[in-house]
């Protein structure tokens, strides 16, 4: 390459993301809810720091913020940088924040040094990653990527605003959302950092993690319909206990990636009773059950188990169970040109790292549809993720987003 | 005895079961909740009758309504006949109203027969007997007898309002509340009829039932702290999952009244999960436990047996539980003489009986404590009570209600 690449101000960026974790913090954990008041002060920071980078910003109709920073070759298409910057209730400063604050950091140390790329450069903030809000997740990168779904549109939020007006709020346009559209050829690369939310890297002690891929998902629905009566005179043979049942397929859910291993996690993370009552005997009980595996025959698997195994739990419950698919979302790998680019930016700074799949879904898998993608984790403390309690070192922030300057001055050498 | 009993009119008290019936009837069944608009107004309708029965009537402090019909000889003290006309949520037509109808149906049958007792006769309709109010039960019933606990005074319900007003609502009054208080020797005997709220006799087939005693109850709140991570990257050996933990202490609850026959009966009727995401892990979960045995033994030997259990499950989930007994009242037997009396009652009508334990808890427990009380209980069809489908047949309520009447007749007699 022409020459080595600059260093990036580790301490300026954990100013940064100090200043964004103040937006939306609470006594229990980030508030920082897509289109909430948090996150559009979180956004205007963000927009405040790529301002000051020099770059040209926009918001897309779906809500995405760009900026964008030319190229010397004006024949080039751009390599974006993104992430996001809503949280789940009750989350960590870290979770897609770093990805933002180190992609901006990128582009200021460019600027700094007067740093010429040949391509453009853009700063992508997607929308509504987590998906808390209308429970839709990677809305702005699925609108980006062309893969939002009919339910995107006239979805809905818990407090019964529609995406139209939550998009109106944050500068979006849901009439024009498909324009937020970007076709293959339009990126030459995106690239992410993030942190791995789970504990592989922290055990192995290493700085970064090349990542192969992004896990696979299947949301299952399961209604358990018993029937609810007196606690105090029902003989434990005569109940339909719906709660009783749907431990026990709670406790298979678990065993599906434990003791069956047939995917790599399964988990029961919600669950209703109805009435609720200490003196009733539950009548019905909801479940979200999620598998999780980068093999889309693995998640199959978990389901047909799951479904031959509820069928036998509800006969000899005497309940009904009910299950629906709510969402399936194969895995995806991202190419290994892009795995050894990430892994050639760490080596280049010294940087030890191994490669490692990523368990949680990120807007690099949407975008990976429509140009080719590439991810680098740093550790999360103790695996801790989607809690206060999340934390990663400023010095492994500062690493990753060195690897990320680096990863963009390869790709602006070799794409 | 003096000469055969009246014959209660039985499509009178079809009537006025159905006519207290539409009061708080609701598409998902009954909610007369104590102090409610509806139960206020279930109360005035209780009063027409009393009134048109030749009663006199008044409030306690307490809140509870009371006729009374004087008898014959001046010197004696009143034999009571009651129950409730509060309801559980989403509760059926039967279960307290009953009883309190039925005791209605009695004293207007005395008086169309211008029959004279020797002792007064009092109609008691005690006061949020359910609970589902401040979560205190039997609150009318216990003031009468003594029997309230510091708690109940500066109690307040779920929607911020304190005793002292709901009782304000209904003409009680808490700063007076402990001359609501009656002590033994004011009442030569207590009866009260009640719908069975489980399947023995609908089972046996035999419509009345002369209960024997009525149950202990104990009720545990347990919490379980895990910690909550995120679904998709945390492995499974690395998890604190508060629900796993959770469900196995659902179906060890569930074991004390099979597998193992401590108690009678054990229910996890309540949990709640947090954060209750479908990508989070659970990090905490709420659960309210009740164990129910006439013997006191058997309810410590349940919770006992809970928590050796629970510190087990605690260590294989790697999670924290905490037990706290939030109620334990010890069974009730009911006086012989009282059993022997309901029996005799229902063999001068030619009705069929069996002796039987009550599951559900009832006033006559507190009101025991002051004077010698008994219970007549009638089928519930398949068992089933605090639901919508609660339900007894018109015949067998005219059946209970004339088992009420000729089982006063007897104790006019024999007390």
């Amino acid at each position: 390459m022409a020459h080595s690449p600059p260093t990036i101000d580790a301490a300026r960026l954990n100013r940064s993301l100090d200043e964004l974790g103040r937006i939306g913090d609470t006594p229990q954990g980030m508030m920082r809810l897509a289109y909430s008041p948090a996150d559009v002060q979180g956004r205007e920071y963000a927009l405040t720091l790529l301002h000051r980078a020099g770059l040209a910003t926009r918001i897309d109709p779906a809500g995405n913020i760009i900026g964008r920073k030319p190229g010397a070759d004006p024949n080039l298409p751009a390599i974006a940088l993104g992430s996001h910057t809503d949280t789940v209730p009750n989350g960590g400063k870290y979770d897609g924040a770093l990805g933002v604050m180190g992609a901006i950091e990128v582009v200021q140390t460019l600027a700094d040094h007067s740093y010429a790329l040949r391509h453009p450069v853009e700063v992508i903030i997607f929308t509504n990653e987590e998906g808390t809000r209308f429970h839709r997740w990677l809305l702005g990168s699925r609108a980006m990527a062309g893969l939002l779904e009919p339910e995107d549109y006239t979805a809905v939020d818990d407090e019964g605003v529609s995406l139209a007006a939550r998009l109106a709020d944050i500068g979006g346009d849901l009439a024009r959302i498909d324009q937020a559209r970007r076709y293959p050829g339009e990126l030459a690369a995106y690239l992410e950092l993030h942190i791995e939310q789970g504990p592989t890297l922290h055990q192995s002690g290493l700085p970064i993690g090349v990542v192969s891929g992004i896990t696979g998902r299947a949301v299952l629905a399961v209604d358990v319909q018993g029937r609810a009566n007196h606690a105090g005179t029902t003989p434990m043979p005569d109940r339909q206990d719906a709660l009783a049942a749907a431990a026990h397929l709670v406790l298979e859910t678990q065993r599906l990636a434990t003791g069956a291993e047939i995917c790599r996690v399964a988990t029961v993370g919600h669950l209703q009773v109805r009435p609720n009552a200490v003196n009733v005997v539950p009548g019905a009980v909801s479940m979200g059950v999620e598998f999780r595996d980068a093999d889309i025959n693995a998640l199959s698997a978990a389901e047909t188990t799951l479904r031959r195994r509820a069928a036998e739990i509800a006969d000899a419950n005497r309940v009904s169970v009910d299950i629906n698919v709510v969402e399936s979302t194969p895995g995806v790998p991202l190419p290994a040109r892009m795995q050894d680019l990430v892994a050639a930016a760490a080596e280049q700074s010294g940087l030890a790292y191994q490669t490692l799949p990523s368990g949680a879904g990120h807007d690099a898998q949407a975008i990976a549809a429509i140009t080719t993608s590439g991810m680098i984790f740093v550790p999360s403390v103790d695996g801790i993720s989607h809690a206060p309690a999340e934390f990663t070192p400023p010095e492994d922030c500062a690493r990753g987003a060195q690897a990320l300057l680096n990863a963009l001055l390869l790709a602006d050498e070799r794409l």
